[in-house]
């Protein structure tokens, strides 16, 4: 049997897509999490000192979004061509464009540089990506990439509340197509159950 | 036959790697490159107003790294199985994540915010990144994954010549593996023969 460690902060951020994924397609891992104070202890033995980090058989992977893939691979939450893999690679990386400008936002420790952040953050960046991905969850019925359930969906679901979060609101409040495609994934037996005993995180 | 057409800036940034892809396989395409003044008039019909886009009989994706993606599969540049295209696609993501730092500096406004930016970036970031990559390199025998030629290291040797210029530094001068995993790619008979004739920019 595959031996697998899923090793990130205690929190759902980056790390959660996997964790859902894996929990969908039934596949076991553990679950490893550490604390915020253990972290400076942890971060210079990690690649490129980020997690969350994926150890299969005793080989170490990292970065979030390569290893989400890698999972929905396993899972079988994949397109069923080389096209349909584009359209989803191409949507988790636009969702990962937000969340880079949220988080220039959200992280900037000089309150000065980031108050002139905010205007331009919530009145024109938030509703630009909010509006251009509620209509491709329309044309895609409920999805997000070739109008079905891939692991584009679960990309979405598995980070929107560290997104909601970092600005404090919650973004998909007037998107009913892009709560579509969450709900669609978080009403999953296997998914709902995880997300029932899941630790409690804020983010 | 296939009808491809990638659209993007007329310089290497980030559409170099799959225009070098493209050539490496043999695999026709149109080299569609606007100028700076008209981005404004092709910004708004591009989707979520960047370029790349790679449009395949009438069908027109978005995002660098997926098209890149696409491409690669295209031309057999990808890895034997899903953990060595993990590894491919943690190395690629890396690579993001280190051009994503650098612009973050050069692409700064303000000097002020700038020159606070300069020493981090130029005394920690970059030869924390160079030499953890120039590591990998070394392990790999030339290569950024799997120990052998794949779309990681067209990647970087698609990227280098952009970064260069954003830092104003021959950014590789001292990394002689990860110069190997460049020459690897750039002396390739089909890739020689593109840069060759391919438009002559600087970034």
């Amino acid at each position: 049997m595959t031996d697998i460690t899923f090793t990130y902060f205690n929190c759902k951020g980056l790390g959660e897509v996997t964790r859902m994924i894996f929990k969908y397609a039934g596949i076991d891992f553990i679950d490893d999490r550490f604390s915020d104070e253990d972290w400076p202890k942890i971060k210079p033995n990690m690649p490129f000192g980020q997690t969350p980090i994926l150890i299969v058989d005793g080989k170490t992977a990292n970065q979030s979004t390569a290893i989400a893939r890698y999972a929905a691979k396993k899972a079988k939450l994949i397109g069923s061509d080389d096209w349909e893999n584009l359209e989803i690679d191409a949507i988790v990386d636009t969702i990962n464009d937000f969340r880079t400008k949220i988080q220039l936002y959200a992280y900037e420790q000089d309150s000065v540089i980031k108050e002139t952040r905010k205007g331009p953050l919530f009145q024109e960046t938030i509703p630009f990506y909010l509006e251009k991905l509620e209509q491709i969850a329309e044309q895609n019925n409920g999805h997000l990439a070739a109008a079905k359930l891939t692991w584009a969906d679960f990309f979405l679901a598995g980070v929107i509340d560290y997104l909601d979060h970092l600005v404090e609101m919650n973004l998909l409040e007037n998107s009913p197509n892009l709560q579509k495609v969450v709900r669609n994934v978080i009403t999953i037996q296997a998914v709902k159950a995880w997300i029932d005993v899941r630790p409690q995180t804020e983010a």
